[in-house]
């Protein structure tokens, strides 16, 4: 089955939202981000999923907003508009949807580079999945023109997280260096 | 302090969105619904949440899509569309909007109607937090005239999931009975 290609039957019938990514263990079948990376850090003891009611919770907060806020309203409008549009030749980008987009963007990022003023990361001070959620929207910030100048804990945040190994040798390409 | 104003100095101090709701444990502040649930959900063995990787993983993976797209895409435009903006003013609804967000909405129920074809609840066919985050958005769906009838799987599950006594004791008063 041809997992790259997610509007197959074979892969709707694992997902049915003919979204990516689907993690598929044995007979678990399972969807959504979050939840993919909550169950692989379960399988033995490690940091980045803390074995306590508090730290699982915390990421979780972090992932929820992540979701709703900053991918959703903030970082996923500017990446659509300036990025996926000019690679799927959609036209140009929705200057209302921009502004919004960028308006989302500061609201949330504003927040973010307070709470990054006190800490190195965003649970506990040590690297989390709260991290990984938080800092993937980020990936494509040139491209999409994010306005992260202003925030400069936020940045070093990004710079941290982008220069572990896990995030650095996985990447994806630039559009200008896959054209 | 009073919480139920969430953006004076003293709420932001807790959680610096300015969303709510909020929760306060000892020295844990805690934000975003689905952490919160989660979070209460620990504090002693329950079917809710059950206390297995798979289980969790299985339910978080409901919660990171009802955030992302049933609520976010579907749910609060056509409630914020028809309900929200009757109630603070804010003119007519957006009829563009109302037409993305009726796609989403049959989009995402149909999806959930076909899962709900073959269990009675969302995960492990019993009860669980999966349940409560996906029907929350649901409990204005009348005044929000969202499309609910063809998907009689979903409209099932919602009444047995409303029928619940937390459910029910707690419902909000509908807008018309609080005029």
């Amino acid at each position: 089955m041809d997992l790259t290609k997610p509007r197959t039957p074979d892969y709707l019938a694992l997902n049915p939202t003919g979204r990516s990514p689907t993690l598929v263990d044995g007979d678990f079948v399972l969807w959504e981000s979050n939840a993919i990376m909550q169950y692989l850090a379960s399988r033995a003891p490690n940091a980045l999923w803390p074995d306590d009611a508090r730290g699982r919770a915390d990421i979780t907060r972090w992932q929820s907003w992540q979701l709703m806020h900053w991918s959703k309203e903030a970082c996923q409008p500017l990446t659509f508009q300036r990025l996926v549009k000019k690679i799927l030749n959609l036209g140009p980008p929705d200057e209302a949807e921009l502004a919004k987009g960028t308006e989302a963007f500061n609201r949330e990022a504003r927040m973010l580079d307070a709470h990054l003023s006190k800490r190195s990361y965003l649970v506990g001070d040590k690297l989390t999945l709260a991290d990984f959620a938080v800092a993937a929207p980020l990936f494509y910030s040139k491209e999409a023109e994010m306005p992260v100048t202003p925030y400069a804990h936020l940045r070093d945040w990004f710079a941290r997280v982008s220069a572990l190994p896990a995030w650095r040798d996985t990447a994806p390409a630039r559009p200008a260096a896959a054209a």
